[in-house]
């Protein structure tokens, strides 16, 4: 099975602009890949990447749009994994989940809909990560009769986009990106409702 | 072991007043509860109250802040498992996954830093559900020498307490609370990020 991780290199993780710059951001961007590729040694990673990346693992670069060239590879016939570049909470035991049931398509949904890591064994398959795509995988698995199988996984559910998500690296990892959050002085703000973030070096 | 799951009568879910009026978030709430309830059907479940509610299992109310009736029954020495109320996508087999482990303590984080689960099996631990209550519960564990387990699922780290997260409602559940947002017309909203929801009988 190929195991790629998508990664887009323009102005990555934008909707974290409140709290990091656009510098910050690329290097957050990459630490988080880090992670991710971590979790996932010894399955051999491909980064698939919309420009050069610097990273453990090979890099192909492919202009198209990434779900073009994910569904390039599932057309081939090869068995594959995609995971989101962003999941920093991302272990090895929740790898293992991810690769462990015998379906057609396995899904790990993401946080507002979103579709975070998916294995796909059925090469008619194809990739929609638009709107609420977990709904619309689903729905595309079940128009060709496959099997599927959910991977229930809260470090696999918890992708990063918004500041928010910042407190479950800082809660949950001790990884690459939450070391780079310390360094960079993003800490915990508790509040009423859920935990939160604020920079220690500024009023951002 | 008891099972117990925590019921606040008095203004539930307070921060969905967004998209559901006060009538509307109790039935919404005793929705909830009543689909926990359900995934925790074959492990006698309690409804620990601080005023009487209609649900399908025992009731004890209890007028002392809900910690504190929670800690005397884990100080009682017996075993005890807390469960969130609010938990609408929570399943058996996540049940399963939280009551499996054979540790002191096992923890199923919240999304934000909360404890939505837990297992005690150690008479000397105290809960407290402030602020990021997923840490100040791994540190009294820690103090106590308690060997701890965490449970990685996405269903148990769903609670439901903001109108974003009625979206994972209806995406990832077909229980009682998701029946009732769809018969009150709460239904997905799709944007540039994470899906969220709207209602479409108002403006709300």
């Amino acid at each position: 099975m190929r195991v790629i991780v998508p990664f887009g290199t323009s102005d990555p993780k934008s909707r974290l602009s409140s709290v990091l710059d656009a510098d910050e951001r690329r290097e957050f961007a990459e630490a988080m890949l880090g992670d991710v590729l971590d979790a996932l040694d010894g399955h051999d990673p491909e980064v698939l990447a919309d420009a050069s990346v610097d990273c453990d693992a090979p890099v192909t670069v492919d202009e198209r749009p990434l779900t073009d060239a994910i569904d390039a590879v599932i057309a081939a016939g090869t068995p594959v994994a995609v995971v989101m570049a962003d999941l920093a909470l991302v272990t090895p035991d929740a790898v293992e989940r991810l690769f462990a049931p015998d379906a057609d398509v396995v899904f790990a949904p993401g946080l507002g809909g979103g579709t975070n890591a998916m294995v796909v064994r059925h090469p008619g398959f194809r990739t929609d990560y638009h709107g609420a795509s977990i709904r619309d995988h689903r729905n595309a698995a079940r128009s060709l009769d496959a099997s599927v199988a959910e991977v229930d996984s809260f470090r696999l559910a918890a992708d990063v986009d918004e500041p928010s998500d910042l407190a479950e690296v800082i809660l949950h990892s001790d990884g690459r990106a939450a070391d780079w959050l310390a360094d960079t002085g993003v800490e915990l703000r508790l509040c009423d409702g859920r935990t939160t973030v604020e920079r220690s070096d500024s009023d951002s």
